[in-house]
């Protein structure tokens, strides 16, 4: 099928126009910082019922966005992230739920971000016509806070109430979405009757902080960054962003995915001594790099592999995971994948360990599967059914 | 005990002085390119019996060098990479042994490698005075061809003829100079006794060849690296090494090691925000990279890093590791990390089972471990004693 097969298909949702969600009440964050004000770009699929019981929050990954399934164009080549999932008839139905997908703040896909413009102070009479020629608006830049996946989902509560929802069907994430359907299910233990953590972890390992460490040091400490003011200088640090880019793709791919998908294989016949491309793998990388120190934003990499650093739901209870969710009200799917080693299937077991624990309803799946961490994204038959099955229990009341 | 004390401890080999080894005979490189001559620098311990029967060849893993053991100056604070094996009733038994360990060509460390200086051509009389004085000694930098680990063999095989050994007693080596000990058996099957052979692999994985990808580019894409002539701008890519060592540090723990090690745990009380160093794994890892980068020079973190891309004994073969060892005449001493992700035990057995396809006698052990790749660094005691054994086992005739 191509893509424009693809968009006219009977199971896909064709397409989609982002909507905007602009709230005015200011957003405390956990840093201790404050957004005065602040907007979610985001897209629905389906139709709210009367009751306002069908909803279905799908949290993205790191370098995720709103766009979730459908396409914006009918030109468009390509569907959003999680179209394999989202559709008539598929694992999240349209036909059943509404599905509300919002891109975070603190990304540089539309919502309130780095890239947005900052509130300048008001221009009080007083000043003079010098001063109120000089206020440029800019944009936030490096003076974007720091945010935590808490403040995601406090932003993600204020949206649920624009729209009229008093309670989600599910919330539902792979990797850093799977830990926010956790802390949804902690902080608004009420506001949601299933929840499906796919891929996640109840908090980051060193290993992780490490890789994200070296990530941001390729960003900070490329000439071009100019201490995240880069914009101001016309300039970027592409060559940092193509870095942390290239090496977070390492840890998405299992070592048995890139053996299969590249092995050993030269791009030309033969080795020729040199520092240009010489294997597959290389050019891949590369490209991936490239392609995407061109289209993100280097200070919301920077922010989002922090808000990564900083998860941790258990350290608000005393260290004791179980404990954090013992007011929980929801179901639970949890989903790992074998050779998944960014998130091992260990991490999700803990996850598992702490909800049995504290006796909450949990069905835990350990998927064979060789593609790694990406699996989550991917039409991997027996995870598909398995979330399948979850999606069709959940009740719409 | 402190270091002085170490330094005259009876297993203690003491104070070491560095040999050259000055080879005028050209040596002609897998890659096609010439070296018309080169130097090793190397070290020994113990000594040569008159038979010549006694020598064991040490060989050094990517940023290792000639000093495996005993201290240059009585103020070291620090003894030679391996001086827990290598001494008076240790490991590797300099009371039995006479024990070699050079440089490998291409390092920075002495051997012939990008920070040597470049052999001129000769001035003849017919130019004038202008060229002459233009004729300025320059290093290699980036103009130094590119190494195989084959080539590292051969020129260990012209320092073993200098030195009057017919055959070793054993050549042995971890990761990159377990890939060495390979080649050995493989090139010069009549001309050693033992193979030790410790947390190699018979060729990179994908996984493994796109770390050293990224670490790579972060020294190529780093505007200090002037195509690796940045001597010439009185310069260093620094940041770009720095980047390379920390992600290379990764590889070398595992997760355990490195939760156990750092954990999540804070630098300071709490989290502060920012992008200082918040936890212990961070103030690690930069400090690693820091040291690395003022210590080791970038062109040859490069040429290193692309000599174990291309290894690959096999392909000479037709692909098959059998068929490459099928002329070996020595006893293998294989050994492997439970823990160890950059070569995994996975990746040992390959070698045990070409081995054992074409009846070689080879003992392997694979070690419970939580170190990691750096384990075969490390004094972990089932390892030391089984390879203890082995030694134990080398007759010298």
């Amino acid at each position: 099928m191509n893509a424009h097969e693809r968009h006219l298909a009977a199971d896909n949702i064709g397409l989609v126009t982002p909507k905007r969600f602009h709230c005015d009440t200011p957003l405390k964050l956990t840093s201790g910082r404050e957004l005065p004000s602040f907007e979610l770009v985001y897209e629905t699929y389906g139709v709210l019922n009367n009751k306002g019981s069908n909803a279905v929050l799908i949290c993205h990954a790191l370098s995720g966005s709103h766009h979730a399934a459908g396409f914006h164009a009918p030109e468009d080549k390509k569907a959003g992230w999680w179209d394999g999932f989202i559709g008539p008839g598929k694992v999240i139905d349209t036909n059943k739920f509404f599905v509300v997908c919002p891109n975070n703040i603190g990304s540089c896909y539309g919502s309130t971000g780095p890239t947005s413009l900052k509130p300048q102070p008001p221009i009080t009479e007083a000043d003079d016509t010098d001063a109120k020629a000089k206020v440029k608006t800019k944009e936030w830049g490096a003076d974007f806070p720091l945010i935590t996946i808490k403040d995601w989902v406090a932003s993600q509560k204020r949206l649920m109430d624009h729209l009229g929802i008093n309670q989600w069907a599910a919330v539902v994430g792979g990797s850093m979405g799977g830990m926010q359907a956790m802390q949804w299910a902690i902080d608004y233990p009420e506001q949601l009757r299933h929840a499906a953590v796919i891929a996640a972890a109840p908090k980051l390992s060193a290993q992780n902080i490490a890789f994200n460490e070296v990530a941001r040091q390729a960003i900070i400490t490329d000439p071009e960054f100019f201490a995240g003011q880069y914009k101001d200088h016309d300039s970027a640090p592409k060559r940092g962003l193509s870095l942390a880019r290239m090496l977070a793709h390492i840890t998405y791919l299992s070592d048995e995915a890139m053996r299969e998908k590249f092995g050993r294989d030269l791009r030309n016949e033969k080795i020729h001594f040199g520092y240009d491309v010489e294997f597959q793998v290389e050019s891949y990388l590369r490209y991936q790099g490239q392609m995407f120190s061109q289209s993100f934003d280097a200070n919301t990499y920077l922010i989002l592999t922090k808000c990564l650093d900083y998860f941790d739901p258990a350290s608000e209870y005393g260290d004791d995971l179980a404990k954090a969710f013992e007011r929980s009200q929801c179901r639970f799917f949890v989903a790992s994948f074998t050779t998944d080693w960014r998130f091992s299937p260990a991490r999700s077991r803990e996850i598992v360990d702490a909800l049995m624990k504290v006796h909450k309803p949990v069905s835990y799946l350990e998927v064979q599967a060789r593609q790694g961490h990406d699996s989550f994204l991917l039409n991997v038959p027996r995870y598909k059914k398995a979330f399948e099955g979850f999606m069709n229990m959940v009740d719409i009341l």
